[in-house]
């Protein structure tokens, strides 16, 4: 009955904050948060966080809900640099009240309550919540309101209702093509507790390891593996920790293709003849596993079962992508159990091995998740389709029944923009013409960590913090659309993710460090202002101009693999230009800006030369570095141009196009991000135009 | 048989050596190596350092050695970025062969063999040593060697013969007035392996905590430590990992002062009445061990007894500093033993305390160590002084019969410059008099980390780099002087003491982030612009200027406590003023350079501001940024003048030198330090002198 009463006034309460008048985004993004909550709105005044700050529980507790607290008073302390007591105190004395009304659920599942209301007074502090989720969220949301205040660190006045958009908010990450350490992957599970992201997606196996340990099959992982892989013990041990965020853990073992690794110790339940090896190149190869064969089967039930029995979630990956079908050709039996069982084509023979898989992971009490090609007739309907193929794909799949989740436009290897990213959702496209029965199956989506070009030392810088902009299409609601005010939070996101131990910052330095050898302090300066406008090639343009046929044995420790993937100092000068250009071109402030950074640019490649000579990995891009300083000239001769009044030549137009043209061609397969802004800047001072009738 | 004749070759390639011309220090220096090794020869041309790189053993080998070669292939994949195999191999396959000669002492001596050999030729390299230890330092040096090269990583051909000029170089951790974590010590470490020091001192107790658990006296850690101590098993841990780098763990508890922690569980100890508590401020207070008290020296028989047992080393620190007498003077039973036993004052008291207390160390089979105060009449020749006070003191001592070690002038607490504690030297001021016998007394030093002002967080940061110039005073010969060279290979190591993990750069940062709270990128960049010239007030200045009483509670999370103790910027910005002034004030070069720093501190108040406004910890330092700003436009104008060629009025330089006043008073505990190279400028403006003249 108390229960009931308690659920009932948080009833109330969310009624009650539905007749508030909702802030607007524009002031939802004051408060610094990502993901925006669902609701807000704002108070007066702030709530001080000073050493005295504690937690205290009223209503349901468990283990997993103070050990919560701890962390959350913990990064409290490491944000704030005050000491403080990790202890929970009684609700009288408390700074923050975390009132939650039951457990969750003891394996989590999908769509189960993740909401809360988060109150802050200038007294006190409260988290609502159906369950531990709601709280944890709640805990992590108040994380991101505390800052430094006129006064002393304070969190400002703001009542808050928020649950998210999707219930499946996922990242993959591959730790099958470079193996990714345990301390890596956990501080990584922070960093998806902070932007309330709820699905660790573990790519376990793949044509270049076989990274999970099986009791059952040791060959499995002692020969596919060069000992690179996650016992069971760390296996439990990850996903202990996954679920103490509110994370469930999803682990991937892909077949019938991406599958040579296993087939160094069990070649056969492959189609071809080995002997295999683990494969070293990147890419769609051809070993897949015999659908033909019966004993594939047996030992798929065997290593599903063990595998069911080590990861708890509800839901097991059975990948299914990029089989070529090479194998499967060349094999005379696979051909005559093709025709004898009328299977037409290829597809049709995966259909076949995909479905009796599916069986089997039925069996051990699982339901399977695969991508978009296990979709083929015949396939029951309680099946997960995850994407790759885009949301036409996913509106194809949910017309048919199936539930969905998008990957496609949230791949975090092909260095994309934040932007990018965000302005994908799973509700395009087709998927925006769903009805609201078909809508409800698309559960939300997964970034991805595919690796070829992912190391532990630069994986952090991959993911983060492009990973908070797709959290934050994910949880928050659709109409939270300005990449604007999504940069200035991301930014803020960014260095809070820091605290976690992520090393997305200071790997970069790191790394950049090692290219420079002995660099003196300006030449390491100048290094950093190149590296800082470069971005490495898009999408799978790397493997395509690789000087040398990348493997797993290829250092990365080139510029390529130490920069991020998307330049801030580049966007924000192309902000800049635009700005100038839109307004009026001679606003002064603006103008001496972008001298300062043009010739900033000019005069770099001088002082960068010398290191080039000594260090090969800063030679690589010498040429990028002679670009820039080219581009910071033409730049500033375009302003020279400008501030004359009179349009440039045509001449003058060419030879400094020809300098953005030969700029914008990527070197050492990197892009030079300011390009485009300084052919703006040449074609205003050629045109004339706006530039020269500044707007009232 | 054998053994003698490697260690017969070896000596000949000694004496080989010592026929070659010996680089000077300043080609040495080119190397990069920090500390400079005793002796170098340079070779030609380079052995490249690729994916095959591998190391073989040959002569004696232990695992402690194993384990250092796969830590030193651990450290040189990460700083190259290279994939190393980390198992030995056959010699004939092997990159860099090392031969050991035979076992180094069970438990490490000092003065025992440190040497080493190190060839590196184009094909190959070679490391020889008696032992594991030289053997280790060579690993080190190799390590510094290598860099990105213009084909390659690489490292210089060159033969070093090394060892250290003195056997007892170490670094003291208070672990006691912070608690200072087990990873933090084992990063440190690993750091202190880096630069080839070999004592860990460990200050265990003082008036705020008594860090080490006692079986027989668990009251000692549970009452007086708030639950922050060390297990057993982490001391031992710790000790095993010092031992595997080369260094010894010496223990220190500080007795019959600084011991207000120990009589919180056992008052019975004090000279006073109690009850205690934890003390939680900083300085001298009047709790003292009582010396009269026959029980007192045998919980500590007990006691030392069990730490004894903990600690290998041979050596055992008692502390024995500023004990202020007070509870002394104040207890009557005290006073009427000190009158029968005819102890006439404090001093005799406590050489009464000492010797008693030296007789239980010497039982349990340890030699003292203890600062300054403990050298009192009658106490045995085998103790060892570290001393506070200075080279007259350890002379003093050294002339008495004494072996002793500097901890004077290298206390890194007191925020000296790098350059500041290079200069201080063991065989310094009345040291250098003594007789070579009684120079043999002096043993090294001990760079001394004080921690009331000192986190887990920012700990790092004060220790490095300096600590890896005090380590260079102690290892290289003591013609090794020159700070300017010390400088530039600082720099250099410290960037590669960030590969341990070592937090001292990174830390900053995101101190300063905490500082910023959610600042925009510009103002985010003019408080690195304005902390980049800040350094804390030194010597003991932040506890006189305190705003109010420091404790162990205080938050160290202010701009004095994020920014390192010394500013790299305001050093170059120095240097290049005297550039200007001692050449010619007309070089356009460096002067155009000076304007642009200039310039930038001008314009950095107007960006800081509206942060000062957001965050009380900016704000703290709105009055510095004031001064940076008004000193940038002081120096411009005197370039100005310069420039005009004219000297300026009296009028102008009493208004600019009011400027430089102001800002050269400390100002949030904080010194702003290119105040004097301003003021250089200035006087130069108006005197005309040397800058009107240019030499030739």
């Amino acid at each position: 009955m108390a229960q009931n009463a308690r659920l009932h006034s948080l009833g109330m309460l969310f009624l009650c904050i539905l007749w508030y008048p909702a802030m607007t985004t524009a002031q939802q993004s004051n408060l610094n948060l990502m993901p925006l909550p669902a609701n807000s709105q704002p108070g007066t005044g702030s709530l001080p966080v000073d050493s005295s700050f504690s937690v205290a529980f009223t209503g349901y507790t468990e283990p997993r809900l103070e050990r919560a607290s701890e962390r959350f008073l913990r990064q409290l302390a490491r944000q704030t640099g005050l000491p403080l007591s990790l202890k929970s105190v009684k609700a009288a004395k408390a700074t923050l009240i975390v009132e939650t009304d039951h457990a969750g659920k003891e394996i989590q599942e999908v769509g189960e309550d993740e909401s809360y209301i988060l109150d802050v007074s200038t007294a006190s502090a409260r988290i609502r919540a159906s369950t531990p989720l709601g709280a944890m969220h709640g805990f992590q949301t108040f994380l991101q309101l505390v800052d430094a205040a006129p006064d002393g660190f304070a969190a400002p006045a703001v009542t808050i209702q928020d649950k998210p958009r999707f219930p499946w908010r996922g990242l993959m990450i591959d730790s099958a093509r470079h193996f990714i350490p345990v301390d890596v992957i956990r501080r990584n599970l922070d960093g998806m507790e902070a932007v309330k992201m709820n699905v660790f997606h573990w790519h376990l196996s793949e044509n270049q390891g076989f990274r999970a340990e099986s009791k059952k099959f040791p060959k499995l992982h002692e020969m596919g593996s060069d000992s690179f892989y996650y016992t069971q013990d760390e296996i439990r041990d990850v996903i202990a920790y996954a679920r103490d965020r509110g994370i469930r853990a999803v682990p991937e073992f892909d077949m019938p293709g991406h599958s040579t690794a296993w087939f160094v110790g069990h070649p056969e339940l492959a189609s071809g003849k080995g002997p295999y090896e683990i494969e070293r190149r990147w890419g769609i190869f051809d070993p897949a596993m015999d659908p033909t064969n019966e004993k594939v089967y047996k030992f798929l039930d065997d290593l599903i079962g063990e595998m069911a029995k080590l990861f708890p979630d509800h839901y097991f990956h059975i990948g299914g992508d990029e089989v070529n079908g090479k194998e499967w050709d060349a094999n005379p039996k696979i051909q005559s159990f093709m025709k004898v069982h009328q299977l037409k084509n290829n597809e049709a023979l995966q259909a076949y091995f995909s479905g009796r898989v599916q069986k089997l992971v039925t069996k051990h009490g699982k339901t399977v998740v695969g991508w978009d090609e296990v979709l083929v007739e015949g396939v029951p309907k309680d099946i997960v389709i995850q994407s790759w193929r885009g949301q036409a794909s996913l509106a194809k799949a949910a017309k048919q029944g199936f539930r969905g989740i998008l990957s496609n436009g949230y791949y975090l290897d092909l260095g994309w923009s934040a932007a990018r990213h965000y302005a994908v959702d799973p509700m395009s496209g087709d998927a925006a013409n769903l009805s609201a029965e078909e809508r409800q199956r698309i559960l939300g989506g997964e970034s991805c960590m595919w690796a070829e070009y992912v190391s532990p030392e630069n994986v952090d810088s991959r993911i983060w913090p492009r990973n908070a902009a797709i959290a934050e299409r994910l949880w928050s609601p659709q109409e939270v659309q300005d990449p604007a005010s999504m940069y200035v939070r991301l930014d803020v996101v960014s260095a809070r993710l820091e605290w976690l131990g992520l090393t997305h910052k200071t790997a970069l330095r790191q790394m950049l460090r090692r290219l420079a050898g002995s660099a003196s302090p300006s030449e390491f300066a100048a290094l950093r202002t190149l590296t800082d406008v470069l971005e490495p090639v898009k999408d799978y343009t790397r493997e395509r101009t690789a000087p040398a046929v990348p493997t797993s044995a290829t250092p990365l420790n080139r510029v390529v693999d130490a920069i991020p993937l998307e330049s801030d100092s580049g966007r924000r000068f192309g902000e800049l230009v635009d700005q100038f250009l839109a307004s009026s071109c001679r606003d002064p402030a603006i103008e001496s800006r972008l001298r300062a950074q043009l010739a900033a640019w000019r005069g770099n490649d001088a002082i960068l030369q010398p290191l080039g000579q000594r260090s090969f990995l800063v030679k690589e891009v010498a040429v990028n570095s002679q670009d820039l300083s080219a581009l910071g000239a033409a730049g500033l001769a375009a302003l020279d141009t400008i501030a004359k009044g009179q349009p440039a030549s045509d001449s003058w137009k060419t030879q400094q196009l020809a300098v953005v043209e030969q700029a914008k061609k990527p070197k050492a397969q990197l892009l030079m991000i300011p390009a485009p802004a300084v052919q703006k800047l040449i074609e205003a001072a050629v045109s004339g135009g706006v530039c020269f009738s500044p707007k009232p």
